[in-house]
């Protein structure tokens, strides 16, 4: 089943892939971020994009297999998995990162939305790509691509394992995408990076703060110096976080 | 003689290139997207561009044949080309995928802008590109750069078949450019191709308004479902399209 | 002592990058050029960044000398560079043209805001890339990049000849950026390149008059027709330039 | 199963990859060749490597679920893989282009050896290079690459649909592999193009033997000079062929 | 006319192209090297490979304007360039750098050897490698290719300016190959530059012999050292160079 | 001090890349293998190539800098560090892995053989790559390359911290060398992976003989069934090792 916790997912909206970055790599985690894609539409109220992965795997096409008639067949792993994947996650597609030809284009980016999905991800392109900056439905990807992905892909398996942008993604890994791009917590790794994310913010937005009024970072980014645990605790407790 | 059929530029005008790309590929064409280049400035009234090709090819520059006393000889291919270039239509620049140094600047595109130029590609780089980006003339290219097109690019041909993003451009070509990127049309299949887009168009504005409403995509696109192809007939009569 | 003089300063923020490329390449200088960088954020005073380099270098990082702890050390020289870079100074960082993990984020590049550096260039990518282009200090990348820079750089050295992009930056070299990305002047050529830019720009404002106006290109770009350096000799005392 | 017709096969052994590639393109298949590939070693007969596609897929390495410890794990993809690929067959692995890894080593090749599979083939590298290099068994990668497979590669599946080196890779196609790098058949056209291939074979022996003597190509290579047939036919009927 | 002086060709058969490289560097001309190529065959006399450029221009092949039959014209310009490169000469091919499809085969080129041309240099790739290895006139390109040139490459011009390997090109200059690769001398410089690496190839024979000896490179490698000039003088008589 | 201990030496002689690359992942390091290299010369006596790094640092060259004459100058980088180099040692250079120009010739290399250094590895590549590949030390590139280094590359700093081929390399660092290519060892864990790593190749040897001899891996590689240790102890026993 692909779904998620709504507090987790709560919490998560609130925070940065960076954060998330630096949490998964203090437990050793160093290839989650997906590689290579920018946004091309966010999250219509400024929080990050989250969700659990709904996988889709193309594979270089073979120019017999992939007439345009090929879509005809309900069973297409491309059309079902746009019918099929549930709301609240997010679908993302191995193009191989190959953007020579689309991953999906606007009518099947608007049904994702209509079906209350969150978000898509490909390390390919989307075509369409004027009208998908446009909907509410958050979407990544590497650039613009006209060709029909038959052009290129062949659509071949839904909700395996895949690569995507070099990072492993698995079903039901939770999915997070901010304007730096996005990254794959492992399933079982969200709740824990969910906290401790949370926490990390609350201080960076202090740091952040505090540097924006002059403080030097030596010390306190990191807070190698006391008094600057001290000053944050009350910073809290002032800020009600 | 670099011209076109304006009826054919006004059905293009209104389709997307992925309409187009949809319906090249139907006849074999697979390669006929000019890949990795972006918009720097689409047409002011949102429409795509449209076009026959007149092109420029650049071949590595060679320092001694390229001082920046070359541009006073009348003869130079690059500013030949912007002086001849008839209006109407789009100039495209084979720079070699090599965005390292200019493959023109504001000068010369302002130029091709008051002659009547409708758009310039280059799979290279533009310099100036912010007064470029403002200008009535749209343009592609990979990406910004300001070095000199003598750096790295000896202009040496104009209306000779080129290479543009890997694919193949004849003089006389329609060039089409959205948000999506620029496709090249066989000069002999654009009456065709453009009144198959225009059908293509009107049924995929059809397939979008009731996905939007909530439709199912299998059976609507493509329309296996009989029943949706009699919906689309009365949808066109309702809607005078 | 990495600083400049400000009357150059002056003068260079009024040219652009392409103005300075052809003034380098008139001196044989071809390399100068960042390549591969766009504006995350530009001064938001409509004219070019400029300052003199102060330069940190990266290598890559070995995993057992870069827990997220290094950053408890004041030595540190991400850390150092970002406390000493000098007030009107551009940092700029070689990452060795790898953006698969940070270069630096939203809090150090605040703290060189505060302090008065103008700008931050890297071959590689900022995270928190929303936080940073919202800022007033120029910052220039491949694109944004999430993962903390301790995962794939280890800062070695701060103030030594890098290279950034391709090109060699050395420390004190004048670092100029605009829309079509950043450009380096040697240090000793740098007001000769100023006063040569600054007669460049008044003739290609000129021309691009003219152009704009209806003028054929042939003759006046370069201005081979003698009447057309009559006829600038005019418009400059006209325009008081 | 993965199988094939020994006829086929030794009809195949006899023909080169740019033979076969040329009979694919007649049938509108493009894109077959495992593109970036090189052999290591070789079918000791100087014959083409022939045999079904026995596939394996990797993703990119999680680091906490790749601990050197996987492979005390019977069921472990790659171990398995290697213990059943039938004799035969040449393995083919989907590396998705990225050497900086290996894909397999010498132990493991050794055992594919001994077990009759005829060849193995990635887009990735292969570890212990020398070693594969003298052994009885063809095999194709992109480059060297010592660091284990766990270092970026996670074994996923076998015998699913994969690309290799942007080729479709369907289980019990046919690969075929000579000093010209690897292409694969579809399963179900081999014997077709295994026919053809052997009769272009010869007409192209006859060729390459009347062009060393002397003869001029055109219309002997295609033969559109009639007189060519005739001579082709009898140089057929003396050699027996 | 590709022809060349007999005494020049002599000449520079006796020097490298790293001597050659290094000669056109004092000329100010840097980029006369065709990157990315390698030998495929060297000449059988163990000297450099040095005939005219003939060239052969390329570009991306579309699908309906070339289908096999286009073979059976005899004004192709890939087969009609076989027929016509003069004795003597080398031919170079503009191949864009994509060697996914071969550029040509090993028909073609014993053609070529037969007629005397002396080398094939492409930025592509070559099919039937293993026999082209084995033949009588030296070969350059990036890889083996076994697809025909049909499916990406449409030949479109016999001898006119290219691009190579990012090398510029014109017919009738002088190209050198050896292990390292291959170099461009424009026509007008051959023999003022075969005389000079006459000279260098001289000195660095000295130097190797001196070097191999257990001299410091110091002083000798430029000679700094005035008594190195002498003993070279002595040298150079003793060995009759 | 650039040196090693020369029993720490004889034991990595002995051991393969691969094998290095293992123990060093079972640590936590998972780059430090010099990517995109291949040998242009190995050991003459078939083992291991392994030396403590020399490093030798290139930044982009700017063209006034770095006329012919440069080397005149004794303190030249470059040249310095072809004279100071230790006996034993192996010279890495970092050059940004631009193989467009050469990173050293043969007259450099042959002087570092005379003086006992064991190898010489670049990113980039060399010149005069036939005889270098014929001399008594071995040499890594990623290709042969023709053009003085002055093209593109300025020897800036001898003997600091440098990236090669991805890796970090530290001087003193130990660097190994066999077919798959060059690893480094950080100086500090190179007598630990230097004796792990001959009880990791004795077990191999061990598991390749059994395996060449029709032993299945599952349970052997790893020994996770008991009976293969007993094995591998007897066997030890009589092979004396």
């Amino acid at each position: 089943m692909i779904s998620m916790n709504e507090t987790t997912r709560a919490k998560l909206r609130g925070v940065s892939t960076a954060t998330i970055a630096s949490a998964l790599y203090k437990r050793g985690l160093r290839n989650q971020m997906v590689q290579g894609v920018v946004p091309l539409a966010l999250p219509k109220d400024g929080k990050s994009m989250v969700g659990p992965a709904y996988t889709l795997r193309y594979i270089p096409a073979r120019e017999d297999r992939n007439p345009m008639t090929v879509f005809r067949n309900h069973a297409h792993p491309q059309r079902k998995g746009v019918e099929e994947a549930p709301a609240g996650c997010v679908m993302v597609i191995d193009s191989r990162k190959d953007a020579r030809a689309a991953s999906a284009g606007g009518i099947l980016v608007t049904r994702l939305m209509v079906r209350g999905v969150v978000g898509v991800v490909t390390d390919g392109g989307f075509r369409d790509s004027a009208d998908i900056a446009g909907m509410n439905i958050a979407s990544y990807h590497q650039r613009p691509s006209a060709p029909t992905n038959l052009t290129l892909h062949e659509a071949i398996d839904i909700n395996v394992p895949i690569g995507c942008g070099d990072a492993p993604v698995f079903p039901g890994d939770i999915v997070v995408g901010d304007c730096d791009g996005v990254i794959i917590i492992p399933a079982d790794m969200a709740e824990e990076i969910a906290d401790e994310a949370v926490e990390m913010t609350v201080f960076e937005d202090y740091v952040q703060e505090r540097v924006r009024n002059g403080a030097i970072t030596l010390g306190l980014y990191p807070p190698t110096d006391e008094s600057n645990l001290v000053a944050f605790a009350q910073w809290r407790k002032q800020n009600g976080r």
